[in-house]
């Protein structure tokens, strides 16, 4: 490709709509560009790396025996109506009425589609299990867009969906696309976790995400470089561990004004995962509650509401209304009619350092059991876990992270099946409705997730695997006689040998040049300079690295070729 | 790929739906399957014949420096409203509205979004020409969707556009993109016409529609196999040829009860051709006309509403108002207030055999200026073209056909970066709006019309270019000692020569193999029978032939292997 042709129009100023480096970077390396809010082009460069983004999934789907199809964009609003969903979905599901007022919804996901597609025609056990899926764009009208691809209305993804007849089946059919899924995120260059979402009720995970690491993701993971485990801190519960007191009798102590955990910790020389944080706040249904938590964790309002509801935390007046004392608040002389809860981290502690619900006192040694109650039913997870919580599968401190949700594998069972009324004859002939999994891979996020962890100050940093081009190839000045024929003779070896290469044959200053290879980052650039070239040579710089190297005009084709290969995953 | 595992569900009976034997066929074979109306599923065989059309265009336009990306199929319903397309587009845009009462369309095509991508940022003369493309789902409300993929609401589409600073620049485009146009028709299998649609003010055609030759086509053709000119009836001037009538002064005949063309034509001995058809009718003004056409050519209802309006042709009861002698009209004698027309074709005709205006009486050796006056503004182009005709270009016989319209190539000029403001700085300095042009091509009705040109009473007859795979291995018994290995080791062998290949490992009977390999068409079968094996042979079926050979086990796949890289195209 010659880049005087090229469409890749950059941009020297950051594009104000940008916040994050990846897309700060795509829009002025002129490979994307937004039309309305949240809708965006792909520019030649982009649609480049989209393109082999989707080879390599097609190839790991291929590999698994994973078809693929095409289903329409627009779905027929009887389905989701059958699925219950056309109500449950809210404002994110885009929806239109055709010219005879009949319902449709642009798929955000398409689980009622293919369902629909085999009904009828997946009649026996024999037939199963079968992986059908598509990459297609997909809409989701979000409340606000932003992040470029990361989080658009409209965006590329491949979706998957297995039917089996038997749960040993799904549970196959679930782990090779897991498996495909790790693959996929190694071969596009992507550091990602695979982290648990939920659990199933049969054991096992039923749901997996895979999350690239970026300081600029949306979710906050912890996870255990010993033994893997990953999991999101909105949603997991990870092994928090609480440092516990010194045995003894309760014991009332003063202590004047030292109302916050910090004040306590440094008072009673503990650690702050000693002491007991105790949240008092009103539940949805408008009841009293305090909840007590290791001191040095936070409540996580997403498991929160999971617990407590609608809650908010209690106001000076209310804590007043219900006869708490605020920063001396403990599970040992609470008020009647407050319920109690506890964080499961605390189980493992005998020895608690706690409020005395009277201003200015705390109790030590308080003993569970002993001191104090805990119901059966009192604990729940509420806490965000961090960095140095133990691993619960392995023990070993936990690290901290921030990711970007780039696919997710899940196990839906009969839900649809169910509700649309999709069955098979099994072996034993007997009616059955199909068991389903989905499997999602978010494509134009993927782009942008890769581009957020491979660049630097000058620009992106391509792998190899999913480079518009794989070497760029650089003549200082098109206009000289020695410099531009190597330039070109270059390129055409690299073409001849199956490289992907792009020509700056702009009649451009090399600084001009050098910084927009830079931004646009393909892996490898030959720069052609004349005194090089003279000397028959041209430079080679590898963009991830910086390094340079002279290399004779008559290997360099070969030798790049060599290592494009070797990198292309 | 094993067929056991093949999401392909077959039909025995023919579909209700089905009108054309290319649509039934899709959807017997398990290729197609309709959601909604006019919404339609490609199953995984029929979604790998769509990727090698694609891969076809794909290559065309990259040898053509047209560049692949992708909008977003949501597009701004502002930028219709800027082209004024938002109200004239009519119900077959489909539109719909976000969670802020945004309005949007759904693209049915993108001239707005393309002009808006690059308006600010295609700025000099110096970077272009441009053409950008993309392969996407479209979308139109069709009142009433039919014929499969022929007429969906929801369908594939490359639509290209070019971006120029001069008109020849634009010439340029445009030919390569007609050129590419009809070599991606020859590389697909495709027998097509570029078909002239309407003639540029400054000569030359500035639009051409592809027309895949299939009776079931919508589109009328005339061709000529001389030169190659084709038409589309309903939009192009045939040279419709009349013959004459004889010389000599005009003379009223007795004509007793002979109203008809064909009566008129037996009685005088007279082709029909040499008689005059007078269509008394009411144009859309509500005043009464009468228009004369060659006796043997038809009004073309969409020529005649361009020339009348919205016309109505007279009942009885008008004729007699007016004044008019059904069967026996005329245009010496008309009655006063009658507006007289005449088709283009009848100018070169000297003596004329017509009706006498009055009842039983025809008038012979009528002569145009002699006998009655033609005005200058009377010639209308009103009637439909047909075989015999002869060629406008080279005066040969023309040809009849039907035609199903895949592609067209239009120069749009500056109608949308006028409308828009997408101005470029040219040479001179001045400030002018891009000159643009677009080109189209249906991918999923070119599928379809390559079914409907390439099948048989059997089932569809794959060309190797776009066969979903190009070699089905049939073992009659997958039980079989003998037959099992050799069927797998010849799969083996096609697919370390890099040939498609899929293998009938279902547990059928051979016939219901036989007769869906038949039905899903791929190019070559090798059926391995227990006999031939035993005598180290395989039998080797050419699917459009049905030619049959037996070949040494030991040399099919090689053989095989270079008869499909030969026809791959």
């Amino acid at each position: 490709m010659q880049m005087s042709k090229l469409y890749a129009p950059t941009l020297k100023e950051d594009p104000r709509e940008a916040e994050l480096a990846s897309h700060r970077l795509l829009l002025r390396a002129g490979m994307i560009r937004r039309g309305a809010v949240g809708l965006y082009s792909y520019l030649p460069l982009a649609w480049r790396s989209i393109n082999k983004i989707e080879d390599i999934i097609r190839d790991e789907m291929e590999a698994i025996d994973a078809q693929e199809m095409q289903v329409p964009i627009l779905t027929d609003g009887d389905l989701w109506h059958q699925s219950g969903r056309w109500n449950a979905y809210g404002p994110e599901l885009m929806r239109l009425n055709d010219r005879y007022e009949h319902e449709y919804a642009l798929g955000p996901t398409h689980e009622e589609t293919f369902t629909d597609l085999v009904r009828n025609e997946l009649r026996s056990y024999r037939q199963l299990p079968v992986t059908l899926y598509q990459m297609q764009d997909k809409f989701r009208d979000e409340r606000r867009p932003r992040f470029g691809l990361m989080r658009g209305r409209e965006f590329i993804m491949k979706d998957a969906y297995s039917f089996s007849a038997t749960q040993e089946s799904l549970q196959e059919c679930y782990d090779k696309q897991k498996q495909a899924y790790a693959n996929v995120c190694e071969r596009v260059g992507l550091r990602a976790l695979p982290v648990v979402a939920d659990s199933g009720q049969i054991g096992g995970d039923t749901s997996v995400e895979f999350m690239a690491l970026a300081d600029a993701g949306e979710a906050a993971l912890v996870y255990c470089d010993d033994c893997g485990f990953a999991a999101d801190t909105e949603a997991a519960t990870a092994g928090v561990t609480v440092a516990d007191g010194e045995p003894g009798d309760m014991e009332k102590i003063s202590t004047p004004g030292i109302g916050t955990i910090d004040d306590v910790s440094s008072f009673l020389h503990i650690p702050a995962s000693a002491t007991r944080k105790a949240l008092a706040l009103v539940d949805g249904d408008g009841k009293p509650v305090v909840c007590f938590v290791p001191g040095d964790h936070e409540l996580n309002d997403v498991k929160a509401e999971h617990a407590f509801g609608e809650y908010h935390l209690m106001s000076d007046e209310e804590l007043k209304e219900y006869g708490l004392v605020k920063g001396f608040i403990g599970p040992v002389g609470l008020p009647d009619g407050i319920r109690v809860f506890f964080d499961e981290s605390l189980r493992p502690s005998e020895w608690w350092t706690i409020g005395a619900n009277e201003a200015d006192f705390h109790f030590v040694h308080a003993h569970p059991g002993r001191d104090f109650t805990i119901a059966d039913n009192a604990w729940v997870d509420v806490v965000t876990a961090r960095a140095g919580d133990r691993c619960p599968k392995c023990g070993a401190p936990l690290k901290e992270a921030r990711g970007i949700e780039v696919s997710q594998v899940f196990q839906l069972g009969t839900k649809y099946s169910e509700a649309m009324g999709a069955t098979f004859m099994d072996e034993d002939g007997v009616e059955k409705p199909l068991i389903m999994g989905c499997y999602g891979i978010g494509i134009s996020r993927t782009l942008q997730a890769i581009v957020e962890q491979h660049h630097d100050e000058h620009g992106i940093i391509w792998p190899v695997s999913v480079a518009p081009y794989e070497v760029e190839v650089i003549p200082l000045d098109v206009h000289d006689e020695l410099v531009w024929p190597v330039a070109d003779k270059v390129a055409n070896e690299l073409l001849e040998l199956g490289v992907d290469v792009m020509v700056d044959d702009r009649k451009e200053r090399p600084g001009v040049k050098f910084n927009d290879a830079d931004l646009m980052g393909m892996p490898f650039q030959v720069v052609c300079g004349k005194k090089a070239v003279k000397n028959g040579n041209v430079e080679l710089k590898v963009r991830a690295t910086g390094e340079r190297t002279e290399v004779a005009i008559e290997d360099v084709a070969r030798l790049l070729a060599q290592r494009v290969e070797a990198e292309r995953a």
